[in-house]
């Protein structure tokens, strides 16, 4: 029994690892790394120079040093089998399933993949996988494993016993039987308990449920995640078009969707392009982080001319220029609150969702309420407490509520729109369309301030 | 075979069913809803009056009904369970699992808890659930269930196939024996597949892995998500101080976690209070997003104050204004980018992580460079471009540069303290929080101005 040895990945286990590795002392690299679980030792490797990862890699047993291939992270995957050699990886692919293989040869262009897949030594594989890579990235087809147990409708309990058995080394977790008919259509499936609980010469047809839930090949990979959360499955079958049972998707792969899917949402949101971490470089975090920042920075040098177009009026009216960042922070802020509500009911796609003449009719009303409420205590405050003319006031609470209305419209509006052109709409509320708000409020208020104020 | 009926659910299907429960027609609610997934049935009810629902769930069959109670979402649970009698409710918890029948019974409070487990059929059961309602929320006790199937080390095949047979009907899913000592210890697992695969009078013992995780039930739920998702686990043994083993976490709990987490950052990143959705009431999206929209009037309004300090300055260089929303909106950004790197990184708790010091300089220095680039572009601009004074490019681009530093600086240390003190660090991406970046950086922005052009 072994608790998660968290402690075992220290710095000066790594510093270890990497003293056996200079000094080519293969025992002592296997020794350290026995009984480590593949995503640990993966860990360690993430860490390590692409010669070295290389090294240890070649010293260990090829199915564990598959498994650690697979949990790399993608820079040192990429790098890593670049440098290969095609008989090489084609014997770690071997050990592995199919479509984590499929994930490995993605990342080698065409030509090589071609390569590695001749020198496999399974040619049933190499099938799998060829099938495997015609489909779609990001689609069921994708992201399914040709490895799952299906059984005849006509077997016995005995029959799929024995295909379990001769399918065993393959299959790494069973969850279920799958039960098709003769043209391999699926028909339902067997729960492995009730294999383990039924007698010998039961047949298939009599114990199998035919109820079950399957997805074709086509679909996205974060609806079948939606899917899996919400009928709480383990597994899901994939069909093709004709029911024919084609693949099987398991849980563990919805997870790295679904991490994927939110680490990409935060980078859009935040605007830190490439799949950047704290621990990187200086030079890369900041490179990741300049683009962003500059679109920001060109947004607000276009936001100076537009208010040095008002600099007359506002050389008469100098408090104008206090509620400029009121402006800019609250259309700010209600463009993100609007845009994220559409990004949750996109991602959510309910059913019961209301038709877009509703939606907006509804998004207006909460804007207008929400804006007569915002413009009121600032409108109170500016007059009241700052004891400002009334005519300011009016200024200031008007623009606020029509910037207000405004933002709440291109919030959303904007994330609809970047959806239906197929672009994540979580980008909405990043710094581009942040920055392209500010600039129509700044334009609304001083164009309000100007007719208000006889500027 | 079925597909995803999602056509099912439509708003007829719905009209069809309310009509159904107006007239009491029992049969008719049955039929429309037969061959319906629980979750499904669960989004149509969830779009109902509870005393609909409470009507639809009182004609179900039981275990049925119970299914659908777990999967409806909180807000009709919650007002679903305040109306039911309590030997109502005890007889849908007898149907479910311990740790579904314990979320629901939080929904309550402690007095009428007590009054329905006193009601249970099944003495066994309400033990667990006394047991699981001891575990703080968000911890491994609270998460795990206490339905499992597990084998003494000494146990023959046959014997386990005999407690499976005993398990059957209360475990509903079961992938992997946990093996234990003779007291209750837990010594590792055999798969499902080696118990279908061994014969009858195979030990245990000879056959089980020993090399198996497990966590201690003080673990919270975000930690055990990413260790089920980085090893691949589809269920995970809780055990307590004493190694003891007191029950399971299977991976449908897990992705209802990430799902709530994903959804309670978006939430305080977008400062979006409650637990709202587009299709809520006009009243409720506007209430929702208030509280958090006068947190940035108030920033705004203070900020205005802060201005109008300077307002004599200002006036006597009145470019200065136009730079007002390219300050602020760059703070902004460089403080988003920062804090969610932080909040990345402290979600992954990676094991390598750097020493705070390191940390520190790292993003010093990446501040350093970024506002350099960022400063000499805009210092050029609003000098060559705009035709401004050279004196007046070097204020605005050294206020920049400070205040990538300060907002680089604010957005590192806000998430650390924030998770430090136990509140979620992804606020530090909130309204709060740049609110709070808004000022200071208006503060820097008009002291260096000030000082460097002797106004």
């Amino acid at each position: 029994m072994e608790k998660i040895k968290e402690f075992e990945l220290s710095r000066e286990y790594l510093e270890s690892l990497k003293a056996s590795i200079e000094e080519e002392n293969i025992e002592g690299i296997r020794e350290s790394l026995e009984g480590t679980k593949e995503a640990d030792v993966a860990s360690l490797l993430d860490e390590l120079e692409i010669e070295e990862v290389l090294f240890v890699l070649r010293v260990l047993e090829h199915e564990f040093a598959a498994d650690v291939l697979i949990e790399l992270d993608e820079e040192s995957q990429f790098k890593l089998v670049q440098e290969m050699e095609s008989e090489e990886l084609a014997v770690l692919l071997d050990s592995m399933e199919s479509d984590d293989a499929v994930d490995i040869l993605h990342q080698l262009v065409v030509k090589d993949r071609e390569d590695v897949i001749s020198h496999l030594q399974e040619r049933e594989k190499a099938g799998h996988i060829m099938e495997l890579l015609r489909y779609e990235e990001g689609s069921a087809g994708a992201l399914m494993a040709k490895e799952f147990i299906k059984a005849n409708l006509n077997w016995t309990v005995v029959q799929t016993i024995d295909e379990i058995r001769r399918q065993a080394e393959n299959v790494e977790k069973i969850y279920s039987i799958y039960v098709v008919d003769n043209k391999e259509s699926l028909l339902g499936r067997v729960a492995l308990k009730k294999i383990i609980l039924g007698s010998a010469n039961t047949k298939i047809k009599d114990i199998y449920e035919e109820d079950i839930m399957s997805v074709p090949t086509y679909m996205d990979e974060e609806e079948i995640a939606e899917i899996m959360r919400k009928y709480d499955l383990e597994a899901l079958p994939v069909v093709n078009a004709k029911n024919k049972l084609v693949g099987r998707i398991t849980v563990d792969d919805v997870l790295d969707v679904i991490r994927e899917q939110a680490e990409e949402d935060m980078q859009a949101m935040t605007g830190i392009s490439d799949d950047v971490e704290e621990s990187d470089s200086v030079f890369r975090l900041s490179k990741a982080r300049l683009p962003w920042l500059l679109i920001g920075i060109f947004g607000g040098l276009m936001g100076a001319k537009i208010i040095g177009v008002f600099n007359d009026g506002l050389s008469k009216y100098i408090q104008l220029a206090s509620f400029i960042p009121l402006i800019t922070a609250t259309g700010g802020n209600v463009g993100i609150q609007s845009s994220s509500l559409v990004v949750q009911s996109l991602a959510a796609k309910s059913v019961f969702a209301e038709s877009i003449g509703r939606r907006f009719a509804k998004v207006l009303l909460v804007a207008v309420l929400n804006g007569i409420v915002l413009g009121a205590v600032v409108f109170g405050t500016v007059v009241f407490v700052y004891g400002n003319e009334v005519k300011f006031g009016i200024v200031v609470g008007f623009a606020l509520f029509s910037v207000v209305l405004l933002a709440s419209f291109m919030g959303t509006v904007t994330p609809i729109v970047l959806d239906k052109i197929g672009i994540n709409p979580a980008m909405a509320s990043g710094p581009f369309i942040t920055t392209a708000n500010d600039l129509l409020g700044l334009a609304v208020y001083f164009l309000v301030a100007m007719m208000l104020l006889n500027l």
